[in-house]
């Protein structure tokens, strides 16, 4: 939530003349995303996104990054696409550091989901897996199973900071996924990260996907698991099965899970909690309590994670028993 | 540099609605303004500016801003303007903050002025000083020289955390300005802020001024002094005479100055490096040092402060010897 990289009105120009964009009319830093520095461009030809890649961003990646957003274009889902300079470049540097323009995709996103939206969203996550097809680059998911115990590494001295029970909850659940993860399912490009906050809409319909920079190889129901994760909790905390039935409803329309993906539900669920669990928890003890971006509460997905420890079998995410 | 109040879709998407501006296309927070919440908004009838006001806006002087920025306009000015809604109310209620919507104004801020930008910003100034008259509503100015002192009890025992020698600077400047500042001078509307950031221009021209929530009611050559201050020095803080030299030639082309404004020149400039380094200093010390909002440094202005003392004449800013 800031910018983190001031760019001149001068050297912002010279940029956009490479890109046959036209004139500059405006430009305004946005406030939203913590890991980049984005830019709501106005040129003589509209509105652009621009995208300067810090620090958490590994430059290795953007290859990948954009390809895909621009594959997925291509293959008709609603998202934004890289813009191609005149020299048919899509990542240049800009004030030192790596940047992009993409295409503006209209919509807002839903502050409290409703089923609707629910169903919708897992409508796009199937064709956003279908769309992935046939995309040529691969990306690691650095923050898959064989991630987690890294990461928990770096901060376990502290984690009772956050909570007394957490070392033990974590190091149970470490132990437990890492035995019981699921090999086989169906991989393919996953996004990882489909919060309501990357998900547009424009009145009652999805205008589309954005943000796709934890997007990765990895199993496509964990993806899944990880929009159930993000969409179907209350504020309280508690599991709308409603909300979930129709997540996989819609997702299940265009991209029927098999059998296997349902028996892994609980379980990818489980694990997708423990994932989000991590980097906030991470994120929770290196941000500064006064700094003006927000800490997202780690405890929520503590909530999260005994809720899907709880669970019998995928009946309980509203999955019709694997026929 | 931040969004302090989130909005809801939905509450906004009503908000619009009693406008008549149709149906909401995106919004976005804006990362610039220290002071308020803006968003900016695209629905089917175009860019919007909007403002959620946070703590530091009296919700007493909105009327006025809001008031100014409509007659400023309506006298050919070109600064954003508020939108009424079906009712003709300028001001309403959003998110529990008073909240206005403004017109969008096209152009950008210039990062690194030059001569040229120099004297289209004394013009516009001075355009700013003509269409202000026969505006009905007035505003003292909280942070003209009666302000000053009262400001400084708030922090000057903690004044030497930044500097040493700022508690003895600031006490002489204070009784000295005390005793000089000029009485009698015409007084009207002044925007008391333009600085570069407010200030926009779409390739070589001028497109209009912004941000008015710093407006009152003082002597017009102040605010020339304001403006001079920060315009016409360099990043190493030294004097450039030419920009000032042109500032004041395209303020002179609309509205000549008085004998009495040019002779009391030096003493309003002193007094407005002083007015910047009194809030500049309390900001500093009331702000964390890691917080993502950027404090500005007050010894930028202590520098501009031991310019203007050393100063002869109105001629050191550029001014012919009056006639």
């Amino acid at each position: 939530m800031a910018v983190y990289t001031e760019v001149s009105d001068d050297d912002l120009a010279a940029f956009i003349a490479s890109y046959g964009l036209g004139t500059l009319v405006s430009y305004k830093g946005i406030a939203e995303g913590v890991e980049n520095t984005n830019y709501l461009l106005q040129t003589s030809k509209g509105p652009y996104f621009l995208t300067l890649y810090e620090k958490r961003t590994s430059p290795a990646d953007l290859p990948f990054f954009l390809g895909l957003m621009e594959h997925l274009a291509k293959a008709g889902l609603n998202c934004p696409t890289p813009v191609h300079d005149i020299d048919g470049q899509m990542l240049r540097t800009l004030a030192g550091r790596p940047a992009a323009i993409v295409t503006f995709l209209e919509g807002v996103w839903i502050r409290r989901p409703q089923v609707r939206h629910c169903q919708a969203v897992g409508e796009a996550l199937a064709k956003l897996h279908l769309a992935g097809r046939g995309f040529d680059l691969t990306r690691a998911n650095a923050l898959g199973p064989t991630g987690w115990r890294p990461l928990y590494r770096n901060f376990a001295d502290r984690a009772r900071e956050i909570s007394s029970e957490l070392p033990d909850l974590i190091e149970r659940e470490l132990s437990a996924l890492e035995a019981a993860w699921p090999a086989g399912l169906q991989q393919g490009i996953i996004h990882a990260d489909l919060f309501p906050d990357n998900v547009f809409f424009l009145g009652e319909r999805l205008s589309g996907l954005i943000d796709f920079y934890f997007a990765c190889n990895d199993a496509l129901a964990y993806d899944v698991a990880i929009t159930l994760n993000a969409w179907c909790f209350e504020s309280d905390y508690s599991f709308n099965v409603t909300k979930a039935q129709a997540l996989l409803k819609g997702y299940q329309s265009v991209r029927p899970l098999s059998a296997a993906e349902r028996h892994a539900l609980p379980i990818l669920a489980r694990g997708a909690a423990l994932r989000f669990l991590l980097t906030r928890a991470y994120d929770w003890l290196h941000t500064a309590s006064d700094a003006l971006v927000s800490r997202k509460d780690p405890m929520e997905y503590v909530r999260r994670l005994k809720f899907h420890c709880a669970v019998q079998s995928p009946a309980d995410y509203g999955l019709e028993a694997a026929r």
